[in-house]
C-alpha cells in the first residue's frame, strides 16, 4: 500500500479530494496533499483544510478523505467551484471516489493543528487503487490552468478593486499560456474559469 | 505507432529532443512538440528550432529528431544549459535517446517554413517506445522549474539591465512555488538554475 505508486510524491500533489458527509453525501474539490520524507526515507502526509469548505465539514464528520489522481484540466475547475453530479462518483471500499481518476487513495485523518484560517490534518493511508498507468509529457496549458484556479478562488474572496485587476491580469497571462500549449480539455477548462471569474469580479 | 501513447497530446508536449550530428556526436536539449488536430481528428506533428541551437544544427544535418518523455525537472535544466555525459544517452533504432525517458518517439523531419528567428519543421513518427507508464499528480513544484527555465534563456539573451531586473523577480516567484511544493528534484533543479540566472546577469 503505497501512495508513492499512485502518483503522491514528495511535496505538495495537487489532486481532487473526495469526501461523505455523515448522512452519506459525496463533495469533490481540489486539495494539496503535502508530503514529507525524513531523513531514513519515511514519509508523512498532510492536508490543510480551510474555513468553509464541505472537505473540510465531512472529514470532521467522517475522519476520511480519498485522494483522486488526474491531470483532467475540467475536472479541477469543476470542482473547484461546481457540485460534480452523482454519476462522477463510484464506490472504493465504501467510500466514495471518481470514476475519472487515474488512482485512489483512501486515507484517515487525525486534527493535528488548529489555526484561525485551517485546520491540519495527519494523513494514513488505507487502501490504494491504481486505475489507469499512462506517458504524459508535460503540458504547460495544463499547470496554468491549475495557477489560474488557485487565483479565481482568491478572487471570490477578494473585495479589494486594485487587488482584482491584478489577479486579473495574472489570470489574462495564464490564459495567453494555455491558447499557445493547451490541447482542448486545457482550453475548456479556461474558459470555464474565465467565466467564473467575471461572474466573481461583479 | 501511435505518438499518443507516448504522451505526445494536442497542444505542445514540453520534451527533450536527442539529436545527433552527421559525425555521430549525440545531443539533447528541450523542446515543444506542437501537436495539432483537424476536424477528422487527424494528428500533425511540428517543431520550431531557433537560431543557434544544436538541435536545429543537427536536424538539417540528418533529417531526424527524437522526443524523449520526463517528467525529471533536473533533466529539463540540464539539458537546457549544458551538454550531457555520453553515458545519459541510450540507442533506439540507431538513434541517441535518453536511459531515462519514460517514452521515446523517433521523427523524420521536412522543412516546412523558414523565419528570421526559426526554422519550422514537419515531424513525422517512425518509431514508438513505451519504457515506463506510471501515475503521477500534478506537482507545481515541477511546472515552476519548466516556466523558470524557459525564463532563464531569455536572461541569457537579454542585454536590457530592466528587462533582467523584471526577469529575476519573476523567477523568484517561481523558487517560491518550487520551495513550497516541490519535491527534492524540483529543489536541485531550482538551485542549478539559480546559479546558470546568477551567472547570466553578470
Amino acid at each position: 500500500m503505497n501512495p508513492q505508486e499512485a502518483g503522491i510524491d514528495e511535496g505538495i500533489s495537487e489532486m481532487i479530494a473526495t469526501t461523505k458527509s455523515a448522512a452519506g453525501k459525496p463533495n469533490a474539490a481540489p486539495i494539496g496533499i503535502i508530503t514529507t520524507v525524513d531523513d531514513d526515507g519515511a514519509r508523512a502526509y498532510q492536508v490543510k483544510l480551510y474555513r468553509g469548505s464541505q472537505t473540510r465539514a465531512n472529514v470532521l464528520e467522517t475522519g476520511r478523505l480519498a485522494a483522486n489522481a488526474t491531470t483532467d484540466a475540467i475536472l479541477f475547475v469543476e470542482t473547484a467551484f461546481d457540485d460534480l453530479s452523482t454519476e462522477c462518483f463510484t464506490d472504493f471500499e465504501g467510500f466514495p471516489v471518481l470514476w475519472e481518476a487515474t488512482a485512489w487513495i483512501i486515507f484517515t485523518s487525525e486534527l493535528v493543528e488548529e489555526r484561525e484560517d485551517y485546520l491540519r490534518f495527519q494523513l494514513c493511508p488505507q487502501a490504494v487503487k491504481i486505475n489507469r498507468k499512462e506517458v504524459k509529457a508535460i503540458n504547460r496549458g495544463l499547470n496554468a490552468v491549475i495557477e489560474a484556479t488557485i487565483l479565481a478562488t482568491r478572487v471570490s474572496m477578494t473585495k479589494d478593486k486594485r487587488e482584482r485587476e491584478e489577479l486579473r491580469k495574472e489570470l489574462e497571462r495564464y490564459a495567453a499560456i494555455v491558447a499557445k500549449c493547451g490541447g482542448w480539455r486545457e482550453r475548456e477548462a479556461m474558459g470555464m474559469l474565465k467565466e467564473k471569474f467575471l461572474h466573481g469580479a461583479e
